[in-house]
């Protein structure tokens, strides 16, 4: 190969000239040979479906249909790819990468390929030309794979389609592997997002001796879709101040000359990682408080759609926004067909794949081998390094009950207990997390301070409480940060539990779209392991906002999980603590769900035994006896959630004195899917056994805990639908006392008992005056919450009698 | 008033020594004697439901018996607002405030008392004993007031329940009001949230010389609800570095000592208003293009819980997170009450109030007047100022259509031509603007483009297109930023619309219910004037994400819409562009709603041509005599969506072929609202209606845009429920042909014409042959873009035909 000229060389087509670095010329060359192969691999896949290794000239015919994927970032990203490829196998380094600008999903299966952990996950792509050809072919493809990296990309934990979430994901991989280095490719559109904006400062709670590094590059490529982005045009000394803000030292790598870029990539790296392990080394040394380094990371600002089309149609292409996408869309002119054939051929592929198209072993053996190459390394397969947690017996933490309804607890509080031993239980395996945005205690459950502090590297004052460098619940005024750390926790193959406030939880409603549907995609499959369920526990929730008034009242993300697809959504009810113990020992067993647990911290009357809770909650929903009548009944009382329960159970009280020949059953539903027909969820009662909870003709009195229509979404199907009538949250809200709250909603003792009444027949005659009643109690009500600003005794010290 | 120790002036009960400053002696004092009113009236809300002025020695009898809201966050913002104040009077500023720290609400609430705003718009809380007997009372009482800032404070555009969005809603305000100055008090607890982490980058697209300042202060106030906060903690240095690095001059206010503080606070704000007023001169002077400023800021370091409790039961309140909410929480404990009574005294009110409760002209005349008074800015009541759009005439922008299902047509192009026109008609007026993520011409809306550029304050490179500093179309890669933007400059009385992609649109869930919320709780407040509606354009839709793959498909937006109250929620399904335009006017012309429409951006066929468009978006559904046959049908074809309305019509033509003798009866719905009930929703069609369009009787095959449950949620209650039969998205998905969406989840085409002809039980004979067709259509299907990567001839070129 000659040295050619610099417009050659920006093409990518020729090797490039040595310039000062410590790449010697052999390794340039070679380096640039694997990123010339991976280019033309990324083009490749974008547009061929036909003639993979250019043998014939190329025809329209060779060209596919439809022209999907991203161009843009993906020269980028794939001299990345080789130059940590060389950082890996030098230092045998265990690093994986995350790709934030995703849409470059064409360059880290080229790269995959190339090093041949794509054919070893995908045998029938083959590491020859019929391989090449179903690589190209089968990109963006009906049937085929994704435009973006997603969970069909080895070495990805991370779906590059909805921009934000690279950089927490990198930490959440880095916590608690403490030889791991996790390599995250910031793109500079999503830099603008608010999830990574935040992101930034996840550096203030990774500890340098237990955890790994995460080092940030911020792939400052200039352009989004239509426009610059704010990061390139804000001049080098701003986004300096700003990088170092961040905590961080920023190393700059900049340049459109290939062989320039490549050598000060390569001294930037070698630099880098030294600065890491010099930072890890000090903070392991054992000597002395660990002070928060400032870690590097690397601005990485080279042209958009380098290598691309220069002009196309006239107008500048490369290092434009115009090459995000595809740069020639339109074969429609033969100038275009012979400018993409043109550009392909600039990459020598006969130079770089043989005559059976496989990669020259000259290219190839650059490539880092085994579990280092980032396509196979398992970290990024967390389900194969997933190991269960060690469980405490949660029967220990029951709540003591010698009769339904005569004893209050905290639900999470008695949670809180069982967490602790979790946590005390795992701490060696350092495989267990808690995170929440600043409301662990607010939660109640802070017994689990007693065995792990909050981390935080950070500055620490003396009158702060339960903080610690090597705390493992996480605590930080983002939602954002929370589900993107526990998710790259949890794909890592560790475990965790998210606390969060009801109303509040649906700023991550979007990054639990995509974690939802990551899990949906992998379990088709094979070689993704399944990892540990997302667990929410969802509390201080819309009944017992007392505090905070309609802005913090809000159950809705009930809704949003179940439209989540069914193998991937449960939601749980616990109606007391000793059913929460049991469904949150359930859902931290589980694997490969999204388990949301709906639970609330204030004092309530408990109604199970811890027998009866583990019974109760497998069954999924179940007719107390104890509550109601035997055979046959004239209504249905059935509830979800703790304090539409208690409300059932007031409601049943009042009924027995004023009706005392009504015959009631009592259903309470902890698992919401068992509500849907088994045809729907695998959790679904079938119509028989609904049937014999339900009824087939009986009124149903259902007290929900979120929008009442959420409950006739899932039992229209059901046989006795018609005769449900639901009572929930309606929108109605404010700073008020716990028992107006339900009033508000209509869903207080007094409404669920005339509803009752009103809906058995043979109680018409009665009508009249239990509407007088209602509407007496409810003015008493009114009355007194305007004098006193609390509760009725009668309704705050309520228990339950039968 | 004579000086005294530093000690007691810290607890706030006397006046500061005066030190260096602007501030004179006597100012200072008046000054720190307003700061101990609103100080004194804070603590009043929170504790006492009697004795307002201490009249009588403190008793149990006297306190609440719920003790809400919080302190921590009080002092710091009330001294702002005081501060503010001066500034205000001294140069007769126009100016609001945006208040981050939300939990604050009883300061503000002070405050505005205290200027007499608060009386003017709830006349029941006087100036007097009696009425601050009322306002202690009214707070966090039931039926009273909130205990963040909300919709009931007057000069809040700010709700302050959910944190991070404050620094949007200032940027939202001062856009195109070049007289304001947005005060935006920024928590340092929410600065950690994502929206807020990205909101600094928002002066990148504000423009001195056609924009408000906004003039953000970062409360440092060291704590959050149980933790430090990262800002707090990081050195001042590195924040310096980080505020900076986000295009700001930070000037620090720090200290302990009030007096020292409140002459550092007076001088900084006199400086950075001089700075603020360079910045506009110098823009505002017509000489030469205007560069990107370096904005002033605050940071304001004062301790938490300030002139509050020192120690409570031994442990250290003021200045640590103990003092976040309420620092002295239960009076079991004679010692409590003590406290309680020592530090109300500390602030003199008898000094401070006349014997009638006044507050003491001395102080009180500190006040701006009129609507200088932040409280009585009508920045903060939009609605007050709102003027009417001037509108096109949407007509002229129709598609002309001699027939149904014979034309194309890209709907949202279609709809950027008549947005142009908004957009021009409306540039004198100065109150339109267009938001969107980097996606206004992915979403093909660009003709505005023609008419306004999109707002770039950063940098400018040649390669640039439509980029313009005077622009008016809103793009950053941001939803959360977009959303808040919009949210604010509709507060304050102008009109906007954001084009979003369909599935990212999650990522404001949260926003959108707060924003839903402020306008429920506006509805009942006298004074707050209606604004104009939240629209939003919902595109780029799960049917059509060729290039996207499922990460960008989800429909669930309408279902976290639709759960808001009837009385703000409005969701549109236009089936093509005729209908898009006749939607979009009539929601840029309504007030008070959240506006949801759903609309492709692809070419698909039109079915109705402008007066039939009107009629039919008018009655929100109607039958579609063209498609169908007359009188009573075997079988309603229902559709809502642009997609589900081409295969519901290709659906008819199918089995026109195939069962020539079915009558059949085609159903579009275009506001989905219609299907709930009248008793649910306004727009609910009247039963008769209802049963008139769907039958009492007869199958109803539905092919909705969203998730199939939507539908039934919505019509559980109708007569002919049991017979809808409902199609729609059931989460499967992936990059693949527009067709072979609909087929995955059983929306296409042959799936509705099966579904027809298996519901009617006369042609139960032919449905094995119907499904034999069925398969064998879907594997012809599979077969042909496996092969050719592209859809079916028939299926791609399909038309309508009779």
């Amino acid at each position: 190969m000659a040295t050619s000229a610099l417009d050659t060389i920006e093409r990518g087509i020729a090797d490039p000239i040595s310039a000062d670095g410590p790449l010697s010329p052999d390794m340039l060359r070679r380096m640039h040979g694997y990123w010339r192969a991976a280019n033309y691999l990324s083009v490749g896949q974008i547009y061929l479906r036909e003639n993979p290794l250019l043998e014939l000239p190329l025809t329209i015919d060779h060209i596919k249909p439809r022209l999907l994927g991203h161009w843009g970032t993906t020269p980028g990203l794939n001299m990345l790819y080789v130059h940590l490829n060389r950082l890996i196998a030098e230092n045998d380094l265990n690093l994986i990468n995350v790709i934030g600008p995703g849409h470059g999903g064409p360059g880290l299966v080229a790269n995959t390929y190339l090093e041949g952990s794509y054919t070893e996950h995908y045998p029938a792509i083959e590491r020859s030309r019929n391989g090449m050809h179903r690589l190209f072919r089968q990109f963006s493809w009906p049937g085929g794979i994704p435009s973006h990296v997603a969970p069909e990309t080895p070495g990805s934990i991370h779906e590059g389609g909805e921009l934000g979430y690279s950089l927490a994901h990198a930490y959440g991989a880095a916590f608690d592997n403490p030889d791991l280095i996790v390599a995250c490719v910031v793109g500079d559109g999503e830099a603008e997002t608010g999830a990574l904006a935040t992101s930034w400062h996840s550096n203030k709670f990774l500890n340098p001796a237990r955890d790994g590094a995460v080092l940030p590059i911020l792939h400052l490529n200039g352009f989004k879709i239509a426009n610059p982005t704010v990061l390139a045009r804000i001049g080098r000394d701003e986004l300096t101040d700003l990088l170092r803000g961040f905590g961080h030292e920023p190393w700059f790598v900049e340049g459109d000359d290939p062989a320039k870029v490549h050598q000060q990539l390569a001294g930037t790296l070698d630099a880098v990682l030294a600065r890491i392990q010099d930072i890890q080394a000090k903070a392991r040394s054992g000597k002395g408080p660990i002070e928060r380094p400032r870690w590097p990371m690397i601005v990485f600002a080279t042209p958009k759609g380098w290598t691309g089309p220069r002009f196309v149609d006239g107008l500048p292409v490369e290092g434009t926004w115009r090459a995000h996408q595809v740069p020639i869309a339109s074969f429609d002119n033969p100038e275009h067909l012979r400018q993409l054939e043109e550009w392909m051929r600039s990459y020598e592929p006969a130079e770089l794949f043989d005559d059976d198209g496989k990669f020259r072993e000259d290219y190839a053996s650059l490539a880092p081998t085994g579990h280092r190459r980032m396509g196979s390394n398992p970290h990024a397969n967390g389900g194969a390094l997933l190991r269960p947690l060690s469980l405490p017996d949660f029967r220990a933490h029951a709540v003591p009950l010698p009769e339904a309804g005569q004893t209050k607890a905290e639900a999470t509080r008695v949670l809180g207990g069982y967490l602790r031993d979790v946590m005390g239980f795992n701490l060696d395996a350092r495989n267990f997390r808690l995170f929440g945005p600043d409301e662990t205690a607010s939660n109640r459950l802070e017994a689990v301070y007693e065995v792990s502090g909050k981390v935080w590297m950070a500055e620490i004052d003396s009158v702060d409480v339960d903080l610690s460098q090597d705390g493992r619940v996480m605590e930080v005024l983002s939602e954002h940060l929370c589900q993107g750390w526990l998710e790259a926790y949890l794909l890592t193959g560790r475990h965790g539990l998210f606390s969060c406030y009801e109303a509040f939880v649906h700023i991550i409603d979007s990054m639990v779209n995509q974690h939802a549907k990551w899990l949906k995609v992998t379990k088709a499959i094979p070689w993704r392991k399944p990892i540990a369920s997302l667990n929410y526990l969802i509390t201080s929730h819309v009944w017992r906002q007392d505090h905070n008034g309609l802005s913090h009242q809000d159950p809705g993300f009930i809704d949003h999980i179940a439209n989540k697809t069914a193998d991937v959504a449960r939601i749980y009810l616990p109606p007391d603590a000793n059913c929460l113990l049991s469904v949150a020992d359930h859902c931290l067993r589980s694997r490969g769900y999204v388990n949301l647990i709906v639970a609330g911290k204030q004092p309530e009357w408990q109604w199970l035994d811890i027998d009866e809770a583990v019974r109760h909650c497998t069954a999924g929903a179940g007719i107390w006896e104890w509550a109601g009548d035997e055979g046959e009944p004239d209504v249905v009382m059935a509830c979800a959630g703790d304090v539409p329960t208690l409300e059932t159970l007031a409601a049943v009280t009042l009924l027995r004195d004023f009706v005392p020949d009504i015959r009631m059953r009592v259903v309470n539903v902890v698992d919401l899917m068992g509500l849907q027909p088994q045809s729907e969820h695998p959790h679904g009662l079938g119509d028989r056994e609904f049937d014999a909870l339900f009824t087939a003709d009986k009124p149903v009195i259902f007290a929900f805990h979120g929008f009442p229509a959420m409950v006739h979404k899932l039992t229209y199907r059901r046989t006795n639908h018609h005769n449900i009538h639901v009572r929930g949250f309606k929108g109605e809200g404010t700073t008020t006392t716990p028992f107006d709250m339900v009033v508000l909603n209509d869903l207080d003792r007094y409404r669920l008992a005339l509803d009752a009444i009103s809906r058995v027949p043979r109680l018409s005659a009665q009508v009249p005056a239990a509407t007088a009643r209602y509407w007496a109690a409810i003015e008493r009500h009114k009355l007194y919450i305007a004098e006193h600003g609390d509760d009725l005794p009668e309704v705050r010290d309520w228990r339950w009698s039968r």
